[in-house]
């Protein structure tokens, strides 16, 4: 049955996104959250209504950890939960009409089976689970090769770069610079696609529930930045690297 | 003459563009500049070299100020005077292969006739001059709505900000958040698009010559973070903003 989820879902998206176009062009409403730049839109209401309805129409006893409309306490551990981020990149989103993500990754006994993040302005789906690979659109990709700090960039939240949190400035000053996209999903597509060594920021279950799938299959390691698991619950400092820069990275993170 | 040179530069890059794909898949040579993170590929030189050959050959008269090849001191004040940067954004050219852009302003007497900036990887030429309005493509675009600082964001350079330089942070915070794309004509698109509010970064000549062009018709103000003018000589302070805009960061930005 973890197949036929993967198959309707991506139906289920490519719908969705047609759907984000028609309405990213209409008057749509913008609230606050938590602050001035922790914004939700009518947009990441509809399509999130949009996709629990279609799971829930179709696997009735699925459970649902979302970002909006009071979804965003389910936990990771059940027989099957799909964990939904409708638009990665509000901000950008709101202000810019792009650069921004659908994301979604579905997990059985808190273990990721598959994730999707769609690119919407790109129109660039990248998806696949375990044990099938990574697809961008209908093409296989392949990992990354493996690369020094010295050999690329990373991206970062800006507030953590800003304060050197954690080190965070000296870590960026081995590798060749950073960038700063606004959308956690992004990022994990720069990732896959090897545009960027690793990322660090401070997410949320569903901005990286469905990156983790996919960068997991290519080989990155990731956890908070005392090497722990995220929690799956909370929003929380977190580092993702390739493989062969993550212990070294977490070296720099961790100094005293 | 103007128009010919505009047309005929327009054909030029996309001639150009298509060279670069073959060219960003073949093996290149990358070499160190200044610093390990400022580069300079065969690409880079091999665009610029077809540019200024086609200049030479329909305008041996005019004169040419480039990034490469030792053509980086020609003065903007000639009578004819092309401005070019083959590949902006070549760390990110080099590391991801995408996310840069050519960049062609064309300057008489020190004032700017026509600009191009070209999202090479997006397919997206920005064109446009004095009296003739500006281009995504072949589709006419308007000027973006005037907005507040409260109302989107800003692009940076990732050193300006970390460093709080000239109290940049200060002005991000009165903005919605940062973005970092390591490439100023991209930037300059962003700010055409409506995208992004203002910019700061340090630039040379070839960064902003076809960018200002462009924004001026929108009416957007730039100068150096002293309010004056830039150079077109060296690599500088820069800053552009919405016209509404502009006094109000300046002041930030002076602040003792």
């Amino acid at each position: 049955m973890t197949k036929k989820r993967y198959q309707l879902m991506k139906e289920w998206l490519v719908e969705a996104r047609l759907k984000v176009l028609i309405w990213m062009n209409e008057d749509f409403a913008v609230e606050e959250k938590s602050n001035r730049s922790d914004l939700v839109t009518e947009v990441d209401r509809k399509v999130q209504d949009f996709l629990v309805r279609k799971i829930t129409q179709h696997f009735p006893e699925d459970e649902i950890l979302a970002e909006e409309s009071g979804l965003d306490q389910t936990s990771i551990t059940g027989k099957a939960v799909w964990v939904i981020d409708p638009i990665d990149g509000t901000l950008n989103f709101a202000t810019q009409r792009d650069n921004f993500a659908m994301l979604v990754g579905y997990y059985q006994n808190g273990i990721g089976q598959f994730g999707f993040i769609y690119d919407v302005m790109k129109n660039k789906l990248f998806s696949g689970g375990r044990g099938f690979g990574v697809f961008l659109n209908e093409q296989p990709l392949s990992a990354p090769v493996p690369k020094d700090f010295s050999q690329g960039l990373i991206g970062v939240n800006s507030g953590i770069y800003r304060d050197n949190y954690h080190h965070v400035t000296e870590l960026a000053d081995q590798t060749l610079g950073v960038r700063m996209i606004g959308s956690a999903g992004l990022e994990f597509c720069s990732l896959l696609e090897g545009k960027i060594l690793g990322y660090i920021s401070f997410l949320c279950p569903w901005d990286y529930a469905a990156g983790i799938v996919l960068t997991d299959i290519f080989g990155f390691s990731f956890s908070d930045l005392d090497g722990n698991p995220p929690d799956f619950k909370t929003r929380q400092p977190f580092m993702i690297f390739q493989n062969n820069l993550y212990d070294k990275a977490l070296e720099i993170l961790q100094a005293p």
